[in-house]
């Protein structure tokens, strides 16, 4: 039987989960599969009603899903009770997209005389793809596990899900899946709607069953690579939409560092020592300004940093791993610790740490993301120094600047400068903290994702959609959405974007 | 120094092109990095610009290009005349969607209050991913090469484009290349926008450069396969949009037989010796009902194979390949042929040929595509031994039924199982012949794409796009598209689309 730990004790019991055999694996894929079938004639609005189903679901059982998942990931109960909100919300906007119909790309070109002879009647627009493998991350007992974004985009889009627990939360995910499943089932969805295995065994089975059409996934950049291996061996290839690694580059201009110095500093720390630094997008690496202004920001830095308690990190292989990366950007990456909390304590503790560095001494080896409360604050003069130290480093998923109130040119010169592998661009804020909107994109370039598209937010639902054509169709083969009749939705008709009636 | 051959009489000549170096070749990407770099600043209006005068060019070298492409191809003047209006086409449409703004899928969120707290202000839109390599194909020597659809497309988003010339036709490469390159560079565009490289080795370099960020192919199957492996051993992976192989399954109704006997005959005869059968949109297994009606559709191809003279292909590797393809159909395939035309004459001919199989000896090995005018008509009695061969098959970027006047319901049910795998479904027509058009999808699961994108129509672009959102920035650091004051495109503003003032 597998495991499970409660990392703010330290005490691991036995479950009575056990790995998912293959034989299982492929039962659950063709499950997966029979259920995408059926669901084919549903309507949207049916869907919407699905997710919605699933977002009351989890509001009813909140209490046992918060107690649950607190006992395995020590987030606490307020950032888990936020967390759960998270979850249903991002259902809930996914069936408000659903019934809002953009997201299909309806597009009709009528038959006609064009520049190269007559054209046939053309409608397109986009379909869900089949059963899709969610990965669920560590650092998100709901909003990227089993009840997260992946598994409400995928099901928005009319796909099928299989989720592969993740070992650090298996009481969590199974309760999850539970909740989520009897949901499905209360609304009449069919069996194999969503599904659940256990077991590292098991997801690399899941990826390679010939019935899974795409991998969402979030989590470290070498489970990624060898989940894409496997990929890349099948017989016919899918699309792994993966959410890997990433630095997130934080700029302070000196005159952000003099007009804010005390409210950048509180928030700084709380940036970088969010769910104990275990966020995707925490700043990994803050450029800060030589004088006096920046050593102010610092001291307030090294002195909460100080101050501060042992801070509960997910499983001992985070810890470890962490034990080591900081041993590596102090070694070889040349940072020098400034500043470190306490680690004592019971569970499985990190110290917050401050790091620093001359932007002249930063090297490839100092820009490795150390997943956990620990910052490496670089000192600069010139813009220059930063571009360089920022060249060094992967690409991100954010980078941030804090600029003055009145500096345009040098703001456009950072953004410009960081804009381009990166998927946001934040402002005079943080970068942890992901609004799930419409205009939210959660990406950038390798390797911090894989992909052109998002996690988060309602363009996420693109991932898991396919385009289809039909030419000179008959109204009974078309969707509802392209027949001429339909009104309720945007379209785009011979060229030009057309509104509902 | 290379060589290139007139496929229509067999004579080869060496030109003055040679293997490009693997020096020259990352020199090259440089100068489309640095190009790349420098278009950033440019609007929509100057990029739908360069494509219109890139259109102009193209028609102002109209003789001197059909001449040179006739002979290295061999497809005639009045295909090659048509194929090079459809590239001038492409390149206009693309002008057209770059004013029209959509495809940049501008989204704003203003900052305000969520059922998850405060929400920063995010305004997320698409932008160019950088240099991209473009594979042209044999078989369009200008709407699928240098002059083609995939470079409009990476060009019309904002990136720079390195062409890899297909060895078929180097000559009418190199002219293609010299044509756009001169009226990118009168029209003020930087040196590197478009360049281009020669040679096998030098496609494997460029697919391996850093610079590169994404691949477009159209090409064999194996040829994609190669290339896959180079992306899979990159440091940072990269998009590879392929168009690699296509069997395009063609459905005759019985009721359709009996109705337009005479003229799905000729329709269907030819569609699949079009260009000497190399598209990848032929229809290369047909389904014929048993029957008097079906043996008299079968009769007409027959007889209009039998009378058709030697077709001229591209090149000998395809004649040679076709050679051994059709002995595998007929082999363990188990295909008879019913008819063949002539292969007599000078150059590299193949005799059109029409095979026949009973659905129920059809195999996985009958279902092998065959680059050349070549069909198999396999006879069927019930909907259920269609089926069980289009099972057999890989899935294609097209299918197309012929039906009756008055056959919904089995029309739905054939359209419902062949939907799931294609890209385009066709009624009552032939799948040859491409409408470059809004809804237009040219796509299809493995091994006809590897994509959820097109390689043909407006939504092209996409492909070589990527997104980036913007929290709580100020105006200057946002592209015109996103600042509050813009009211010339289609935006998605808290949720709702918002038409142009």
């Amino acid at each position: 039987m597998l495991t499970t730990t409660d990392p703010a004790t330290g005490t691991t019991q036995e479950t009575d989960i056990r790995v998912t055999t293959a034989a299982e694996t492929a039962a659950i894929a063709e499950s997966a599969q029979r259920a995408f079938e059926s669901l084919r004639g549903n309507s949207r609005e049916w869907r919407a009603g699905l997710l919605e189903a699933m977002a009351d679901g989890l509001e009813a059982h909140r209490a046992e899903l918060v107690s649950v998942s607190n006992a395995e990931t020590g987030l606490g109960e307020g950032r888990l009770n936020g967390e759960l909100g998270r979850s249903q919300f991002q259902l809930r906007l996914f069936a408000e997209a659903l019934r809002e119909g953009s997201y299909l790309e309806a597009t009709i070109d009528h038959a006609g005389d064009t520049p190269l002879g007559h054209g046939p009647d053309l409608r397109r627009m986009l379909f869900p793809i089949g059963p899709v493998a969610v990965f669920g991350s560590s650092n998100f007992p709901f909003a990227f596990s089993v009840a997260g974004g992946d598994t409400a985009s995928a099901l928005a889009g009319g796909n099928t899900v299989v989720l592969k627990a993740h070992s650090s939360h298996l009481l969590t995910s199974r309760l999850s899946f539970e909740v989520l499943h009897a949901a499905a089932a209360a609304f009449g969805a069919p069996e194999g709607t969503i599904g659940i295995i256990f077991g590292t065994d098991a997801g690399r089975v899941l990826v390679a069953d010939p019935r899974i059409v795409a991998v969402g996934f979030t989590g470290s950049l070498g489970a990624g690579q060898a989940l894409l291996e496997i990929i890349n061996a099948r017989d016919a290839p899918i699309p792994f939409f993966g959410e890997l690694s990433s630095l997130n580059p934080l700029i302070i201009t000196p005159a952000a560092a003099a007009e804010r110095t005390a409210a950048i500093a509180e928030g700084l720390f709380g940036s970088f020592t969010l769910g104990s630094g275990q966020f995707c997008t925490k700043p990994g690496v803050a450029f800060l300004p030589i004088g006096p202004t920046g050593d102010a920001i610092l001291d307030d830095l090294s002195a909460r940093t100080a101050a501060a308690g042992g801070m509960v990190l997910l499983n001992s292989r985070i810890s470890s791993s962490l034990t080591s990366i900081l041993g590596r950007i102090t070694g070889e990456g040349g940072a020098r610790v400034v500043a470190a909390g306490s680690d004592g304590g019971p569970g499985i503790l990190a110290a917050p740490t401050l790091l620093e560095i001359d932007a002249d001494e930063f090297t490839a080896a100092t820009a490795e993301e150390a997943f956990g409360p620990v910052m490496v604050v670089v000192r600069f003069d010139t813009l220059d120094q930063i571009f360089r130290a920022v060249d060094l480093m992967p690409a991100s998923l954010t980078a941030t600047v804090h600029h003055g109130s009145n500096e345009p040119e040098l703001v456009r010169q950072i953004s410009d400068r960081l804009a381009p592998t990166v998927g946001r661009l934040v402002f005079n804020g943080f970068p942890t903290g992901v609004r799930v909107s419409w205009a939210q994109h959660h990406g950038g370039n390798w390797p911090s994702t894989n992909s052109q598209h998002t996690s988060v937010g309602v363009s996420a639902i693109r991932r898991f959609l396919r385009p289809i054509a039909f030419q000179d169709a008959p109204d009974v083969v078309l969707p509802e959405e392209l027949r001429e009749s339909c009104t309720s939705i945007p379209r785009r008709i011979d060229g030009s974007l057309v509104l509902p009636a």
